[in-house]
């Protein structure tokens, strides 16, 4: 039996650079029992994690991610790039193929006591996830989960990620 | 009386440039019942609309648009800035203070009758919005409304969307 939720996922050769196969998500978005199904499979592994806050990654992280804080009675927090937060931010950089980038997060977004769930439409080699995480830990907040439509599982992103803490995907890529 | 979610709405002075008064709605999206209440706000104008999609302007229109979708339960469609969207897009140009812009939605998430309701955080001078609205009558849909969560009045951007169409805000700066 196929899946209708992962059957609406497209792939497009090519983009945003040759070679890749680009896992275009916005077919789910487009159906609004597709996105409720997406949202239920995103948010049902962490309902009983006590989440405080859902910490997206810009951009496509804000897709999914509000509604998972709503489904789970949780605050929404953006993890933006740099400059884009207009009050006073904390930053991490991490690694890309050639030079760095960085992630800004609100300095007072989260604090001692809150437990987060990091959320992104895609986890790739896990550098941005793990540099949120580390974003999360400076606020004195827990990292309790992460939580990603796809997984490029072939780039073992997770062994990026800190250990010990839940990590799920809805679409494994191997 | 003051009302919990306009005083969550926070100034930031000289954001993104000198002179500016950002408003900063980030504050609401950290607070689960801000949010719901958001949400209610700028959806509810709108049940009786009938509409098929919600389009969400990159990419702070993504933090409530997916959420109001779900509420009126339409689908979400995401407008981007150019080169963002993988598969085939339809792009419209609007004016800048110095040179031009353009925005971008896939060729294939509406078509004739479809109803939309366009949203954004923010309406400025309503070039990005009217811009916005081209792009969805190019599809063959019709916009049945607009709703920001912040209106800057002063700068008249209602005057640049088309006649006859439901505008709605939720904070009006004069």
């Amino acid at each position: 039996m196929s899946d209708p939720l992962i059957a609406a996922v497209r792939t497009i050769p090519d983009f945003p650079e040759p070679g890749v196969l680009f896992k275009d998500i916005t077919p789910v978005l487009d159906d609004p029992a597709l996105f409720q199904e997406a949202i239920e499979r995103l948010a049902t592994p962490f309902t009983a994690a006590e989440v405080t806050h859902i910490v997206g990654i810009e951009s496509r992280g804000f897709w999914f991610g509000p509604t998972m804080a709503a489904r789970l009675r949780a605050g929404f927090v953006p993890a933006r790039k740099p400059g884009k937060l207009p009050f006073t931010t904390l930053r991490e950089e991490y690694a890309l193929e050639y030079g760095t980038d960085a992630i800004e997060i609100h300095a007072d977004a989260l604090g001692t006591g809150d437990r987060v769930l990091i959320h992104d439409d895609v986890i790739a080699t896990g550098g941005t996830a793990a540099a949120t995480a580390r974003l999360v830990q400076q606020t004195g907040a827990e990292v309790v989960g992460f939580s990603f439509f796809v997984e490029l599982a072939f780039l073992e992103g997770r062994e990026h990620l800190p250990e010990g803490v839940l990590v799920r995907s809805v679409l494994r890529v191997e």
